[in-house]
């Protein structure tokens, strides 16, 4: 951190807000700090003593990562040392919040968490939250690409961030490639150390001086801690990345596929992610086909790295894989033993300010949508009753990039239509949309009219999206619009920083 | 321009205003908008027709580039029309605005322009301002790199864009290498045209189709307008680009040469920029003999390239120009002629939020100042009476990007002391200079223990600033502190968008 140099108004007529110089932290000033940090003595101390000597008081911003997931136990070990030294109205920033975190509940109640960053909200504390919001701010949703530049422009200043390690020496030195709680890449916090004022490692394997393999080093580490256990590894993948069995679910994959081959996107040196949810993954089956027949090898496949792709990468499809977070015991042996299973963090991955991002460099992208309206506007983050559920994840950042983003879905689920006139909550804007497979109906986004003519001459059948509503409309009847409350509990932010919708209380 | 897709509230508690989804544009986006205009009939028109057609209304912003500098007809001839049209309370964004644009100074008082960005400002506009304030805002000064990256990330909106070309077709396919009014690198606009929602292109050179030597590209114009004259070329150098004769000069170029050489960044692979002004432009003679004997080849001298760099670059002694900004036909001639002298945008110069940017590959940069102070911080934008007559240019910028910053300048001019207690105005944070080099002593940053003890161990005799500046006011007097007035006309924006300091009315 620079210093305050000259005094200065909180506030200029004509030009707002005052951010004084020295109080945006630059990566540059963050290597400064750390080399007079690791002078001292050992780094290695108690988590009570780290978080006293990081100086955490009274209304800072703290940050986690969710590379363990529902198998975390990183949240709660700190909240419990946090609240015993009585410290209270704490933002906290985490790069995604799982049901495991149930468990911080009683600390939003008591008043010692009071603001919320993540990508994804959910069971007892999204209850919480909008039957009895008592947070100082709505609760605020950023996706993987969004977060790291909200950190990067400082609209986020972390002031201490908690990273769980795997893997991790005396001085800090890190990765989440090895150990009993190995989860595999550690691409959200390698955002996070970067610019926290002070960076506390939290690890259940203290191993000797590391010399390679470090995804982070020690110069962004002030203090190491040992622990019993950061967590659950096996509670990572819990669902979201096996191959379907269920019959609808593989047909929608194939006609995905087919639109995808018929597109003429896959093709040589071409690029791919699939997001989570079991369609989505089993797309990846029926290209796998498609592309060994034809001697098709793809430049890359990137994202959360799933045991499917590396299974695509080691039969010698994909060039390389980008992985900004593992998924699954298969996919962290690859990246252990595979020098092009690369990790990378999330500012590489899907910053919106950094060009050479990875989402920007995508020929393909497949997501899951929660619903999706007559617009192709996505909600992945609550029902259609207005409940959180959900999270952004990549998926704004990855449609925003890929030259062509085909979203799979079923029609409905359970006599509840996913194409709408309106969703509830737009968390990735239809303008970035292309096509929508459904196992009823394709539709292509009308602004695509190369798409259009293309699926055309090669014989895909599409229909207008309002046209697959109506007839989706007419098995499950119109939808009942529920209604929410008129308080405002959650705000979803584009990657840009800009506001896309908000969540009401119920 | 994305479309807004919900109704949002202006301000939402705990989070602030509320920019909504769609109003930030981006590069892909803009891109869109313009593949529709180019399908309509010819972009040629006339200035009015141009503006007219922009949109431009009441509380818009304009932007302009000053490749021409002191040369520059584009403001004066756009703002007459603006004037002729009624429209108002504009705000101005200018890479940077010279004496030439005295000219503009009925706009201000009649309240056509109400607010200005840029990175100079001086002469009757600067007194003016000073005096008789009368805009909605102070004057927002801004690094060269600072303004590229507030133009990305939505700092700064500008709606209509004007570039003076030198060498334009009618689709807008243009640069400035070419034509009688021929100013070199057009660097500072090509950000601009990117996020600009309108851009007009102006030219004194209309020529046909243009298939090679595209600067900016036709897709970003909306229209062309054709003028007479855009500018008068020869003066854009004024001044700033010949070698010193003055033996006072030429003593403090040679020292700061010597100072190089023994700090060990003068070797094979390395890189230079030398700031405006004759002191900084006189090192590189000095430099060329040290390299030429010991057979050193640099990889690259960037910036705002000069006759001297371009001498440099062809007697072999560096591999390649980096030229945001070309001063006097020499150097013009060798933009167009030398595959290696490279064109590059403000963005690719300097834009903090780019991490690939030059100024972070930088090894070495010499800089001048008006004023610098016991910590190191440098004026380049008032005298020390408070009086806006100069400019940040991209000083901040490569200060904080280079390995090594060097500051030249006499101990005095006229009896005024440089080296001073508190620079009147903070425009380059002292803890990004290294060493300051008078004609009177050497001072090295406390920072930098590892330059004091190379510099010992070669020899060179270094001093604390503390005592230098003691010596100089032995002889100049202790200066007597000025008083301005209390209301704010300027602000020195850091390049990071952060506040570094204040000027006042007088």
């Amino acid at each position: 951190m620079g210093k305050i140099i000259r005094k200065l108004p909180e506030y200029i007529e004509g030009y707002g807000k005052v951010v004084p110089y020295g109080t945006i932290i630059t990566k540059k000033e963050k290597a400064k700090l750390s080399d007079v940090v690791t002078k001292k003595n050992s780094k290695v101390i108690s988590l009570e003593e780290a978080i006293i000597n990081s100086g955490l008081i009274d209304g800072m911003t703290v940050s986690f990562h969710h590379h363990l997931r529902n198998g975390d136990y990183i949240m709660e070990l700190v909240f419990k040392i946090i609240n015993k030294l009585g410290i209270k109205d704490l933002t906290l920033s985490a790069s995604s919040i799982s049901k495991t975190h149930d468990c911080l509940l009683e600390y939003i109640k008591d008043g010692t968490i009071t603001k919320i960053y993540t990508s994804g909200f959910r069971s007892a504390l999204a209850n919480e939250i909008q039957y009895n919001f008592n947070l100082k701010a709505p609760v605020i949703f950023m996706t993987h690409g969004g977060r790291a530049r909200a950190i990067e422009d400082g609209s986020i200043s972390i002031d201490v961030s908690f990273v769980a390690a795997s893997c991790c020496d005396k001085l800090g030195n890190m990765n989440g490639k090895y150990g009993k709680s190995a989860f595999g890449a550690i691409g959200y916090p390698m955002v996070d150390v970067k610019y926290a004022k002070k960076t506390i490692a939290i690890t259940d394997n203290l191993v000797p001086i590391m010399d390679k393999d470090i995804s982070i080093p020690k110069d962004y580490i002030d203090s190491v801690v040992v622990v019993e256990s950061i967590g659950n590894p096996q509670l990572i993948a819990t669902g979201a990345t096996r191959i379907s069995r269920n019959p609808m679910d593989l047909l929608i994959a194939k006609k995905a596929a087919n639109v995808l081959i018929a597109s003429g996107y896959i093709k040589e040196n071409y690029s791919f992610q699939a997001g989570s949810g079991v369609i989505s993954l089993s797309v990846c089956k029926f290209i796998r086909e498609y592309m060994k027949k034809n001697s098709i090898t793809g430049e890359f496949a990137s994202g959360g790295i799933t045991a499917n792709l590396v299974d695509l990468f080691e039969a010698g499809l994909f060039r390389k894989l980008y992985d900004v977070q593992t998924f699954g015991s298969d996919a962290i042996s690859s990246l252990n033993r595979n020098e092009n299973h690369i990790e990378m963090s999330a500012d590489e991955y899907a910053n919106p300010a950094n060009k050479e991002c990875i989402v920007n460099k995508l020929d393909v992208m497949i997501l899951s949508a929660t619903e999706i309206d007559v617009n192709f506007n996505i909600n992945s983050v609550t029902g259609s009753d207005g409940r959180m559920i959900g999270a952004l994840g990549g998926a704004p950042d990855t449609a925003a990039g890929a030259k062509l983003t085909i979203v799979v879905a079923p029609s409905m689920r359970k006599r509840f239509p996913i194409v709408v006139d309106n969703v509830k909550t737009i968390c990735t804007p239809g303008e970035n949309i292309d096509i929508l497979v459904t196992e009823r109906g394709i539709c292509v986004n009308p602004r695509r009219t190369d798409l259009i003519s293309i699926l055309k001459r090669n014989n895909i059948v599409t229909t207008s999206i309002v046209t697959l509503k109506n007839d989706i409309y007419k098995l499950t009847g119109v939808p009942n619009i529920l209604k929410t409350g008129d308080n405002i509990v959650g705000i979803i932010e584009y990657r840009d920083g800009s506001v896309l919708d908000i969540i009401y209380d119920l």
